[in-house]
């Protein structure tokens, strides 16, 4: 018969967990009591302190909605998000570089032809971006689907506006010929606060941190017998490169915005992305099995 | 210009935080960060585990109402609760030790007369409770407050029932004598499940752990001088004394219940608690000077 001490806390609690419960479940959480166990320990926690983390932890989660992510954004402005996406895709020399997902993806944008017009409010500084889908040794990828979406020049989401912005604002996919190349019309991006007005930008206000990010456009980047990309390019000289709020920045993904003297556009940006070879071959799909029956 | 990697990214983290913030949170935010990391560093965390993580601790919050309060269950199970206790209540030898405050506690019981029966449904075994409340040296403390409160023999208390339970049913307070003894009628208290129907439940079947408490009386005993005591009793002989499911148990605090064999009570539990004198004397309040004034 084993009780509670704050000597033995840790082993009294693992111990409890069944040895028939899922390894990795017991693994994880094993670290997880170990880490947390140690973390009151080492600060000597107050009942005060323990009762403002439940009473955060609370309101984190009671903020939450089908709009809006709060315990995400926790994980972001800790470090954690971009920590778990390094973590996972360790790319190989000469990989375009990673960054997180964020909340603000949509599956299903528009396919469009090369060279269309993404921003559809007509807002900001029209941009021509540009730029190559590459394997490792350089090699152009046929088919790899170019699937980009950026805030509009007022620094939103068209899902965070859906009754001032068109749908599909910003966002769209293009596929490559066999020349790898993508091209579309979009803005100059914009940098733009994370949602600020709950528990975690308090918690930024009391660390004496801004909630900006630094203006960047989203892609993720998908092609047959590659790993998924899911990156960012950055615009260079943003006042918030050196500190954006989530930590997403990598020297590889800040990317050259060339003003352009003559024409309606304004800006040219061009970059190449670089995939990494999936590891094994995908198996056939349920859904091909399917159509040649 | 110092960007986020892998390797350093506790310190690109906390390198963040404002120097001009309050020292105990950058102190307690830097643990927090660098056990945060470290844990997911070292069981290589997964994206699906973290997007797991992150609907768990949504989950938590969502389910928290004035009624209920799962993130306190949470540290809880996790002896995270025990442990913030432990560290804050660190007793001499021969005090009587402290365990979880609970989430069942009503200031502002009924003041009552020593001997009163506080159970007032009608419920359960009948027991009477006694003992004295000491200082360190053995000497009775008179006017120190013993506030009780348990479940009933359904296992529930009165606030999670408002509609079937009397009101204060199995609470009260009394004020000891210059003998420093208390005394009154109650029931021995029966085990009972944590609510265990929302996320800390599914964690706990997914540990391979109940969700029981080994039958328990709580108590809050204040007195002028002497350091607050929250503890409870536990019933010996209790099926679930080794596997409290928030660990509460310590092996001073089980009582022995002695069965009477004549009578209409049924039970009788005797137990002294012993107080530890208060570090410094407490400055005169505001309210007395007002009464002087």
């Amino acid at each position: 018969m084993k009780y509670f001490t704050e000597k033995d806390s840790v082993e009294t609690v693992l111990a409890r967990t069944s040895v028939a419960a899922d390894e990795r479940l017991q693994e994880v959480t094993a670290a997880l009591v170990r880490h947390l166990h140690a973390f009151a320990k080492e600060v000597s926690l107050t009942e005060a302190e323990w009762g403002a983390a439940v009473s955060f932890l609370t309101k984190t989660g009671q903020i939450c909605s089908d709009e809006r992510q709060e315990f995400i954004l926790l994980s972001d402005v800790l470090g954690l998000s971009m920590l778990v996406d390094a973590i996972n895709h360790r790319r190989p020399a000469g990989a375009t570089e990673s960054t997180v997902f964020g909340p603000f993806h949509v599956a299903g944008a528009p396919v469009r032809s090369m060279g269309d017009d993404i921003c559809l409010d007509g807002k900001g500084e029209s941009c021509r971006f540009t730029g190559r889908v590459l394997n490792l040794d350089g090699t152009p990828i046929e088919g790899a689907c170019v699937d980009v979406w950026s805030d509009n020049a007022d620094g939103f989401y068209d899902v965070q506006q859906p009754n001032v912005q068109p749908k599909w604002n910003n966002r769209g996919r293009f596929i490559t010929g066999p020349d790898g190349r993508y091209e579309f019309l979009g803005i100059k991006p914009t940098s733009y606060p994370i949602p600020d007005d709950g528990p975690v930008g308090q918690l930024l206000t009391q660390l004496g941190r801004h909630p900006y990010r630094p203006a960047h456009v989203h892609f993720l980047i998908t092609a047959s017998g590659h790993e998924r990309l899911v990156t960012h390019t950055f615009a260079e000289e943003d006042q918030y490169l050196a500190s954006d709020a989530v930590f997403g920045v990598k020297e590889s993904l800040v990317a050259s915005y060339e003003r352009l003297e003559a024409g309606a556009t304004q800006w040219h940006c061009e970059f190449d992305f670089v995939l990494t070879p999936s590891n094994a071959v995908p198996p056939l799909s349920t859904s091909s099995t399917h159509i040649r029956g």
